[in-house]
């Protein structure tokens, strides 16, 4: 029997700050899963800084969403009608549904979700890629070691909170940066970072030399100010895991920026390592990321925040809230 | 017995493009070496790049030559009279003797040379320094394996010619960037190069794409119009060595750049590592860059080009000449 869908499409590309226009709803009917197939309905979808990127027409590690298309994005959701042994009706899937409350979806695209294990949408978050970003960030690409310390970039935000709790963790001096003073006081007083800089000062730069001035790691979410900031902190041997660039994502903020010469220089002269990192390289350190971090999540020693964003339309809206730093930790949509 | 001997000194900090004017020679007296001292007469002074570095008040891996002080660099000569057990009259020691024809220097910051080995003054280039440069950057930075490609800026000069050579015995194809058609023509023809771009060409960055569209490493030795053109085609997980960036080093070509924000979005979408490296931190690989490339040069299978000025006076001359490419591989003064 077929049944009526819901989507979210890009009905424009953004010239700089996307905006509601450039979304658009539609519907479309669904037919019964065909064999390998399964009918999913969604339960929480994930809204990331990386799907900014996907709105352009530009290359990039993934192929830009068609104009017209359905947004792209992972989603957790229930099996309503399974056409593969993999999964049985009632089952919690992942997979890359996009901005839908329903869809048909090829069972390989989809992981289990376990929902014995923690609240079924932290496999969007702390427990999924934004989790497993922060993890391999610190430990893979930047190297992490106790005793030496970090600046992290969006201190409050999915990626940014795990990676400094995780490096508290291990032993790290943790220099959050974050907007606002309320987001830099839940950082130092609920996460439990060492000091958190709100990078809408206009003396950041002076902040973070009194702050960090020979720091190991900036962990890179966002560009801009806070890496006009760190970078003439990071000392020798120093390393950026680049990670994200939000401040930069929509041709903002371009003012915010120093020239290449000068960051030649320091790359040269602090003999620094400048790396960047995709999430969707690191799938087989899965096992590894959740043998250490689902425990923690478990017992409470690592904290968990969530920005909710209640039904499917009011993703678009949500989303760009998101790109100013209107959230607070993970930002989701419960869909249905 | 007092010994009067010669040395340049740094007359003035140059504004830009350094000047002669900013050069001074100056004569010292000399007196017998103390206990644990030798006194040496120098014949061949290397000149690198990084040397316009030390000669700007700026912070940097090395402190600046302070106003009136004697140029540094490093230089092999002839022990005259020692008071060290270490070293006797007519053992040849290379060391941070500066601009000058005789030094007095403690024996602890010397090492000796083997003439059977090879000509004592490859000890400051292919033998030394920047021969070590290229070892490291290729194979510990870089990490270059067989079939990969290579970009290679400032190809024939002491660093690049040695990095492209040692990378096509490794198995790499080997795409340089020099100054002019005769440097181009060397590359490919004496050096075996498989192409050599000229870096005056304004199409460059549409050569390098047609040459060199999927590149895993680019070897920075110059920054300016050969990064732009290199930056592009490196593919997904490529690496950039930074070892010198000659073309910004007097605050020239500063047009000849691109936006860090771009830079950011192609080192975060393509995965690159970008690593700066100072040799003074890799001595410890001085043993295995010796045991490979030494038998390299005495068979004939690594070619070394000197450009040679005569007599320590035109040492400013040279320095000037060599921070415009004038030099054809390695640029050495001899002294006496």
């Amino acid at each position: 029997m077929p049944l009526t869908a819901h989507a979210i499409t890009l009905a424009a590309r953004p010239k700089g700050q996307p905006q509601l226009s450039d979304f658009a709803p539609v519907t479309r009917e669904l037919g019964d899963p065909g064999p390998g197939q399964v009918l999913v309905r969604i339960k929480w979808l994930s809204l990331d800084p990386y799907m900014r990127g996907r709105m352009d027409d530009a290359k990039s590690y993934a192929a830009p969403v068609p104009l017209g298309g359905v947004m792209g994005g992972e989603a957790v959701g229930e099996v309503l009608i399974s056409g593969s042994p993999a999964f049985k009706p009632g089952d919690t899937v992942i997979g890359p549904f996009g901005w839908c409350d329903h869809a048909l979806a090829d069972a390989g695209t989809l992981r289990a979700v376990d929902p014995a294990l923690a609240p079924i949408q932290t496999a969007l978050g702390v427990l999924g890629m934004p989790g497993l970003t922060a993890w391999v960030g610190l430990n893979d690409i930047a190297q992490a070691q106790p005793g030496e310390t970090i600046i992290v970039s969006a201190a409050t935000g999915a990626v940014g909170s795990t990676v400094g709790q995780l490096a508290k963790a291990k032993g790290l001096r943790v220099i959050g940066v974050a907007g606002g003073a309320e987001k830099c006081a839940y950082a130092v007083e609920t996460l439990g970072f060492d000091a958190c800089l709100d990078h809408r000062t206009p003396d950041l730069a002076a902040q973070m030399a009194a702050t960090a001035p020979e720091a190991d790691i900036y962990f890179e979410n966002t560009g801009g100010a806070t890496l006009i900031a760190a970078l003439p902190c990071l000392k020798v041997g120093g390393r950026i895991a680049v990670i994200g660039a939000i401040a930069w994502y929509s041709g903002q903020n371009s003012d915010q920026t120093l020239p290449l010469p000068a960051v030649w220089r320091m790359i040269l002269t602090r003999r620094l390592r400048v790396q960047g990192m995709i999430v969707f390289d690191h799938h087989d350190r899965r096992g590894a990321f959740l043998a250490e971090v689902a425990p923690m999540l478990a017992e409470g020693t690592l904290i968990n925040r969530e920005t909710v964003a209640e039904g499917l339309n009011n993703a678009p809206d949500a989303f760009l809230n998101m790109l100013k730093g209107g959230n607070f930790g993970k930002q989701l949509v419960r869909v249905g």
